[in-house]
């Protein structure tokens, strides 16, 4: 996890991120068709616009992931950089955010954090890291190198992003992964279903 | 975080322990008045059975953790370990858990993990280390150094102990947090306020 001080003069570094700023509704933007033909391709508004079709409006507080494919690279620098010169920035080739969809975002829903399944927020080929620099003055927390992005659902998952607490790191190793369904609410399922149950029986009482 | 193997050949190593042995109901057990008088308290049965007596059963997959109140120490490695002399272990002076708590538990609760807010699971006068034992040879993985117990209820709530994922650590740096209430089971809430509205409307149909 790249905290906004990673980009941003002043602004928090890792151990000032607030937790509840950590975790939130999961939303995964699936971008491996546009990925495919393009590997330069940047997230942009319209993806989201149509993820929103999909699955609904992008809830406050939502940790936002690019889910480009990127991750069968994981083990492999070279491909996961995109290059053949690992020395040569200039020749990377991933894809990323744009700056306009993360300002969109931040303009228009209330999100908590944004995530590339490739090593940079940014696009292999950007000179100026606009991506990052516009997710670090919007106080945002930005994810990398996340995997096993499709074995979640798109939506309706809770994605905690468990940073290690480094005193004035500007990024730290991340443990990331999502809640699906309602695992740690044991009690309120239960009650749901008795209460559920209570229903019925007072209804066929109602009509007897 | 101990994983199982910092103390048990072959067991478990930080990665590869599951994500929902991670995850649990939080039982926070006060023996700061024991500990008052007796720097070398080893948690016992009795403190365990003690807090059932106050808050129920242990539940399944709970997080136990003891609160020797030693927190008050974490920025002091003399008094952290209860010494005047960093490099002498055998005069440590730290509470910690008896093996006979940490079996007990194993045997008669099915918990996920256990912790402390002192720097070792053992109390400091240990030779044989038969806590930590006791805790790996039943897979269980090990909190150190916890802080913050105080201001969380002693039940009620989740504890996430995110360690980061070091390929082959026999233990690493984690984040340790508690969720209080429901925050993330929005959902679920509001199914059942639903649910509960409707069988109250029920029941006064089914006595009108």
């Amino acid at each position: 996890m790249d905290a906004p001080a990673h980009f941003g003069r002043g602004r928090n570094h890792v151990h000032l991120v607030p937790l509840d700023r950590l975790i939130g509704p999961g939303c995964i933007i699936n971008v491996k068709k546009k990925v495919e033909n393009n590997h330069d391709y940047a997230l942009s508004v319209s993806d989201l616009e149509d993820w929103e079709k999909m699955y609904g409006k992008i809830p406050e507080k939502a940790i936002v992931i690019m889910n480009s494919g990127w991750d069968k690279y994981k083990d492999d620098e070279l491909k996961a950089w995109g290059t053949n010169n690992i020395t040569d920035t200039t020749s990377y080739h991933t894809p990323g955010w744009s700056a306009q969809s993360i300002t969109w975002l931040v303009k228009n829903r209330r999100i908590n954090m944004i995530g590339v399944d490739t090593p940079s927020i940014d696009i292999g080929q950007t000179t100026k890291f606009e991506a990052h620099v516009a997710g670090a003055m919007n106080d945002l927390s930005m994810l990398e190198n996340v995997v096993n992005l499709d074995k979640i659902p798109p939506s309706g998952t809770i994605i905690y992003a468990a940073v290690t607490k480094i005193l004035d790191g500007s990024g730290a190793p991340t443990r990331v992964f999502a809640v699906v369904g309602d695992n740690t609410s044991g009690t309120s399922r239960v009650q749901y279903t008795w209460s559920l149950l209570l229903c019925i029986v007072s209804a066929i009482l109602t009509f007897l």
